[in-house]
């Protein structure tokens, strides 16, 4: 059986001495550090820290180490923390549209047991992927979109996540624009990929863009959703050459392999609790 | 002694038989064709071509190919063409500011001999780089810019284009926005290195902009230059991956390393004859 | 509905006049090329060609072109050649061993047409990916090898690979030494993928290879089966970079990523009537 | 003016504590941590840290720093350790035969301060390159190499390193092989480029073999030089895809820029003190 570990996700403005109060309460209560990485933004004097550690002999209880390092030391240095343990599962929602490349990469991930995750249901728009829900025998929710009823729909979408305990949210090429109210309540949990290489080419039709611009290089990127379209903290890009001689066509086939990757690789890095988020940018830890 | 060959870029409204017709033209005056490459764009229909032959046997001379393809094979076709010989040198201008990466790349290139070309001489808008220059025991030209003798300096700098026959211009990290009027004396005959993955980031300051987004790739792109600021048709683009850790002056100097590569990877193109324009796309054959 | 369209792979010693002749041949019968690309090996003096065009208008109905080619034409030049039609589908066989990743991705492909084939069996010599095959509704065939039964095993693969007309093979990781009479029945028509960055780590455990020489870069290769262990003709490659943070298990995880894919791009290649074999070389058209 | 720092690079066996130590070491005496990296080698269990801090308003002087650590720190974890200051500036040579690309990459970033080196002289054993030398206005060394003088060159070329306290030697595509004994003098402290991706293509000629070979992707390789020919530890790597169409003379072309950006970026992560070697593997810190 695997040992259970901890992860302390943390920011807080930089100061002297997080690193060694830190080491110090997880040395001092017999936990031996696993993996450390910090990084400080020098424009923002800001400190970020990722901290795992094997609680085989660890003193204080997973339950109490919350509140113990909360009063001990986050309180001290204004620390903003998140705490994981790696017997948990999270519970992954995904959000489809038409396009099934994404879905697949994910699912198959899911299966074959990559990933350490619940995927309790599927979301669509449209019904044209509920066979793959089927095939891979997962719950296939179809909440048709128009205009009048988004605000409805989006409730019951919320009251399903909500109902679900879904830790995360996955947009695998879902082509609808949601409301600033639904993306609220998930900050930072929801990850989209989008299909260009972000600043260039927001919004719809990316391909049909580059082709138009003429670009020898297309790409992909996996970033956390905000309010702003396609604006949100960038987790992963990846990016592919191409020809004169390919068509938009060929730029779709082409990024939908760079597409999957990009997004399964993003959230592979939350799941694995590697990422923070600062100032609409993200820290990603090895 | 290297042999003399010629190459014919062509571009022209799709039509059955222009391979055919040109292939013929060389076959029965006995050239034998060393490259072929064709390409035709779907979308508007057109075609483009170039083919290398060898000159050794061909029966016509190479002062009369031009005047007899176009009376034979190009009216025929309403075909735009090109024709160029390995035995002549292109004469290249360099145009700087003050970053050296991109000088130092081209000069050693064309002093190891690896491009067959001449460099009469270096235009900078400051004099920086006047002691490389004189390293390499090239002509340096200062022309100070202001707003008010702007017109007056590229009057000059034309004139000494000219005089120079220059047939091609590089941009490596020129600081300064061209008049319109400059741009129109050698159309598709300027190539600029932008510093950042277009069309993302146009303008000043591509690094500061990318770093201010928190994206993961950073990249270079050699183009033509047009009277749209960073617009013109793009020739080449590299990319490097960056991480949080890297600081906006570690984006410049990581960018470095691609821009010199991206904008010597585009002269070698241009001066190989490999790049056909069209619709403010490139077509770059191999 | 899509127009027919035909494929001629070519290649024969170079001499003048072959790509006239065969433009000729295509366009004297109404025939409106589409696509051509040539190559010529000067090592060997060996001369390489794709050639698509249009059947709509085409004389020679269907049935008759390979004859017709090979009488005017391909007898000339001593051409060897094969002649693909786009509404012809290929009959593709899977052989996988424990490994899902590549078989997965190969199934998405098919089962969202991405591809224009016909997958009727998956073989393996473990029973552990049969729900995978069931999950998509392919009969799944179970061949165990061991030392002793490995002839009679071939020998009932090879049986029902013919029976079932299959055009091509693909080792999806399948985990197994083949014999040379085996690959014999199918030269150039097997694909494996190699989970290394060929000719670097031949034979088994590749990545723990890498990790012990402490590699920057991990790859993997897809290339044609011959007698030769992983020695076979290169069809594509490609890598990932890698740091000293990450185990062997890391590097089979990331390495699952680029397997897939390099070995989806390098069938669909074949799939495409794209690649030719020379000497143990691929020549990859556009 | 820029502050000076110090960087520790540490390794030794893993234990309880050690992060805690070194952290507290520098905090007890007013240093503010800037970068602190860690890595934990699991096969192994081996530690290793790479730590930098402002000397500001450090209480140990910098001459006693390493003192100190030794006794309070090093010592009660079997460390070894070596301590850099920001301030010093390292002293390399340089070693080429006839190539110039990789010897005018380094001139450039040392010409234009990108690194914060001294160059004292250049050796060669061919007199080809000497022009450049002296374009560059540094003292260059022709040591003429046969199979009867080795040795006594090399002897004349340890005096010349040791009277010029070169820290760090560079071989720029240097041809030759040079004796166990010279190497013995300078441990993990000879940066070599071999025109391969390692451990493909050892030896001489490796774009012959690759092309040979048929491979889609080239490469080169930067590494610490061991008395293993090619096979020492490894700092960075690259590649560039290759095609069918690409001769031998078109694999060196492009290898080139391949090489000189590898070489390059390997010399300033020694420069910048950001690596580490064990076990015939190297630690390179971000």
């Amino acid at each position: 059986m695997k040992k259970n570990t901890a992860v302390l996700l943390i920011h807080c403005p930089d100061k002297k001495g997080i690193i060694r109060s830190v080491t110090d309460f997880i040395f001092e209560n017999e936990g031996n550090i696993i993996y450390l990485d910090q990084h400080t933004d020098a424009a923002s004097d800001h400190f970020f820290m990722r901290i795992k550690w094997d609680l085989e002999n660890f003193l204080i209880s997973p339950d109490k180490i919350g509140e113990y390092f909360d009063t001990l030391i986050a309180k001290k240095f204004q620390m903003e923390w998140t705490l994981h343990f790696s017997d948990q599962k999270k519970r992954m929602a995904i959000f489809v549209t038409k396009l099934s490349h994404c879905l697949y990469d994910i699912l198959y991930r899911y299966q074959s047991k990559e990933w350490n995750i619940e995927i309790p249901f599927i979301v669509s728009n449209h019904e044209k992927l509920k066979p793959i829900a089927e095939q891979f025998s997962i719950p296939f929710y179809h909440f048709p979109m128009t205009k009048e009823n988004k605000a409805e729909q989006e409730a019951k979408q919320l009251a399903l996540l909500k109902k679900e305990n879904i830790d995360l949210i996955v947009f695998a090429r879902y082509m609808q624009i949601v409301t600033d109210d639904f993306i609220s309540h998930y900050p930072n949990k929801i990850i989209n990929i989008h299909h260009s290489f972000l600043p260039a080419f927001v919004g719809s039709k990316p391909y049909h863009a580059a082709h138009q611009r003429g670009v020898k290089i297309i790409g992909a990127t996996s970033h956390y959703v905000t309010a702003d379209l396609d604006a949100g903290p960038i987790i992963e890009q990846g990016v592919a050459y191409v020809s004169h001689r390919e068509k938009v066509r060929d730029f779709i086939r082409k990024g939908k392999d760079i597409e999957k990757i990009v997004l399964s690789k993003g959230i592979a890095k939350d799941l694995n609790h590697k990422i923070l988020v600062y100032n609409n940018r993200t820290v990603v830890f090895d």
